[in-house]
């Protein structure tokens, strides 16, 4: 069994952790930190835990995280990149679930995220946590940083046509809507229901955290620096990210091969019939990436659809999926459950 | 290995059986019908399923039903009476997810549901599918009636004060509040997103269906005639019952003991702790009822709140359940997820 | 033209009475003040009044409110009683959208509230401003204390049967379902979309502060103390309140002419034919307040619905309807719009 | 005060066309017809128009539309073709709120339609009713096709640049989410609450039947052909649609002047700051268009934020608009009304 320790566990995507890892045959879960809730049962916090998991909050400076095998950080941007270095020595292995090891230039992680990075020499070493990608990577990592829920989603999405080469990497369009709970547990006005309840609105056009991330990756795949807009939308749904990418792909490439062949050993990449329109409810609690294109009235414009839920493959989820690979488990221990529909 | 066959699984019960049956670990799957769908995959239709049901919708005069060792019938109302007996004679044995069997006077169901009843015989030996009532006669059934999902809150909510007679008889009133997926997957105006959404009301005060039901059961716990007035509502939820229930006791009795008494050795009722307001969504995809109580300003009035989920513990859920029990597996399996939340 | 001030325009309630005061044909909207806001044009914070509204935010120590002829507070609980006496003195009127003197005993206020009532002396000659029952004290009030939104629907409901002396006065039982506006435009979890979407619950079971305002109304119009059991739930809507409402009543009584005789003459309460189910949509954004009632099964239970949108009969329509009476406009002036359905 | 009629008004469009011209000064509301529920009160399909609207549905057989000074249709696409030349012929004018007169070229219409167009002797003396385009027209003009709802938020959001030929016609891209009610108030599953809720999915990506609509328009804004990729997607809002639209437009262009200076004198085209993100409720129940746009990271690449409600502006608040200025009316009356937030 391996010992799992959480730092921060009162936000969303630490629920969602809990829940995974409450079902997980090979986990022992046996921390789980909080500051500010010490002494609260988890599940008094989270009332569908109630039976799945007696864990009491620990306060961070009492909890012997040093022990457990891994330690994910589900905690704001900022804190893993302070006590990384320490558990790392201590042998743990660590997986962040926030942004301080996404970038790895470290100045453009600065300017993006308006602080200065705690432990800068440990970035190199860091595997960017999208198994699809970086698989045997991560399975050497002591270090992963989990990616951003749109990263994700749209990384995804683009994935097949800029490493074949096939894309307009001039122009490549990334417009994407995501569910309130992207925005975190936190108590903020734009957040309240009576606010993104039957509203729908852009925002952060003029430049989003996740943009730096997301055109690292694309530059990576493509070899050649891309051309990325990413208009990231709030939409009054719980949980679920609907990636629409645009870019030009010339009217030969067989598409539907490209995307097949690409993901074919994927078990939480799904590559949908060609014309399918995949729903964000289709992996609703679930780990999976479901993906579609289209070439409307057959021209040189592609349009990729790419869904997730944003709490599972947008985040817990691909952290349990980067824990099994890290520890040699089969990479779907603890990540079958079925979508929940409806 | 149980070979479970499913008549009619286009609706909202029927996905949600398919969901929670392709994770059983003792379930196969071997058929599923649908008159006006035969030839099409289930996960065409339900795209959740994708990778995790093979199955094609087949033909109901076709498809093989007899071999199966049980068979849901995830239809409307008035279809498994038309089938039950062929299939108990074949040695399979039924549990119905609608309201044929569920009503042990004849005449009551036949004046409710507006139709003659096909097999009045079968009633007295279909068991009514609630364990926490009746899990002996379960065990031993070859046809259950599955409760219907208002009732399995309600009576829950009930047992323990009415088992005890300690509760008011003659004042019991069910202010109970559901999903719109409890209407099913009807296309029907009322069920529209734009007529739901954002909307509260009740309906059928003058008398719904359900109210013999709950009726028939509360008055076999008292042991006499009760006064029940039911009122049902529907509330912008996909999944989830709320049931607020309001009666007299005396105010010497110890609720919370007689609650955790009760249900103390069941596995999907969570009595919470004194004070509590359970949410619907801490049950939502689980199987689980939570139930709280209240005796506001300490008078002779007691509320009590029960929730579940209209499509698991009260409906597939259930039903599975209900399986477990007929062929002496745990009555867990294939229920132990966690409630999704948020 | 009446010239009017707004403190604290800020919150749910505060916009709303701008919406409609923008388009009332006799107000001039003078000052709204907001110590956290100062220099913020209203518009800015509430798009919808764009083109409507160009008002800025004023700092509450430089704004003359005294010059107004009467003064809205869309404040929390407790500053309307801060303020209240110098206003009345410099010869404004005052109409407070909070709690600050709804309740006749101050002692009882004390306890719900929490805190000293700053001027108690005030209280006895603030009417308590709901028209149907208060006109011809309102008609000369200088200070009027809106009735809550809770409280609107439950009174209303109740009103003929309880002054008609036909109901049972002790047991009145009041299951109220609102939207989440009527929590406020306050920063708090359980507010967020991702907590209060797709849920449902009852909260302050034990006791709500608007359980001895609406106990006070019940108990004057019955001329009798009653015995109330107020449950309120939180339910997905943005704005309504949907109360069923229970008591007893002889069979004999004409329900439907009792209700309809005592709303004759008033503009704002449709009473629907017998058997309906009113819904809270059908008052989205209109002043109205909606009731039927029913008699199940034809015993001695009766149960009303009665519902209103929190945010207009529930606050701020309730409040210019006030102010329309006091300054001797047509009770209906700027609240004619029809609901918005869907 | 005008004679109007409406034909077939029990979809969305209907009953918001009633919500709007109950409240119109200068109309008199005289007939409105429909073959189902002839003989049904107005206000008891629609309660919302209780005490506002005292109408029975006629009998189209019946109703003596001939006296109407105009006729609504309201109705699904291929009626108003069929009646529209004897309508004319009596001396009423005629909006149609569906497709019938919307494509200038009919082989195409009966293409995208799937019908033989009844009247296309008719569609060359149309006028499309875009007021902010087509205002003279429309004030002459007999017969007015109303425009699609996301017509009018992509037409209006490219509008300026197109004019201005400063944009890049070869590469137009309309990434638009619309609510459910702009499927209309028909029975059909995909739009039940319980598939619509909480989930976002793209639909009809290979071909929608806006797409020649949208083409048209801006081919003629631009005076030659466009390259027009559209995506429409179904998000959980009962109303609104959120236009995001992309273009390239080389960077000296002075956006902002540009827009503000097309729509001056636009009573329902609110052009934002630069850097704004209009939100959809703050156009909700309003007949406006609110506009931003935005060049990110500073390249060619530009931004077109148009949000409408698609019932009010994207259909029946244009219609009335187009009646107002047909009969010379104040353009804006009857659509004054402040957008209802939250």
């Amino acid at each position: 069994m391996i010992k799992v320790g959480i730092v921060g566990g009162t936000g969303y995507t630490g629920v969602e952790l809990l829940r995974l890892l409450a079902r997980h045959p090979d986990v022992d879960l046996t921390v789980i930190t909080s500051r500010k809730e010490a002494g609260m049962p988890v599940a008094e916090m989270f009332p569908n835990l109630r039976g799945h998991i007696d864990l009491v909050f620990s306060d961070p400076q009492q909890a012997n995280l040093n022990a457990c095998d891994v330690v994910f950080f589900a905690t704001p941007n900022g804190i893993a990149m302070q006590q990384a270095r320490d558990l790392l020595s201590a042998g743990a292995r660590v997986i962040d679930l926030a942004a301080d090891f996404r970038i790895q230039d470290v100045s453009v992680w600065q300017h993006w995220y308006g602080m200065e990075h705690a432990c800068p020499e440990l970035i190199a070493q860091a595997a960017y946590g999208l198994p699809e990608v970086n698989r045997a990577q991560i399975r050497h990592a002591r270090l992963v940083a989990n990616p951003g829920c749109y990263p994700t989603a749209v990384q995804l999405g683009f994935l097949p046509l800029l490493e074949a080469g096939v894309a307009d990497t001039q122009m490549l369009i990334a417009d994407v809507k995501s569910g309130v709970s992207g925005a975190g547990r936190k108590a903020e006005i734009p957040a309240l229901y009576a606010e993104a309840a039957d509203n729908f609105k852009a925002y952060a056009v003029p430049g989003h955290r996740h943009l730096p991330e997301i055109a690292q990756g694309l530059t990576r795949f493509a070899g050649q620096p891309v051309n990325l807009t990413f208009v990231p939308h709030l939409t009054p749904l719980i949980r679920g990210i609907h990636a629409t990418l645009y870019t030009r792909v010339a009217q030969g490439v067989d598409m539907q091969a490209l995307f097949q062949k690409r993901f074919a050993q994927e078990a939480f990449v799904d590559v949908m019939p060609a014309g399918s329109h995949p729903e964000t409810r289709s992996v609703r609690a679930s780990n999976l990436c479901r993906i579609a294109w289209h070439r409307p009235q057959g021209g040189d414009m592609v349009v990729i659809l790419s869904v997730i839920d944003n709490l599972v493959k947008g985040a817990a989820g691909q952290a349990v999926q980067n824990m099994n690979i890290m520890f040699d488990l089969p990479e779907v221990a603890g990540l079958e459950a079925v979508a929940v529909l409806p």
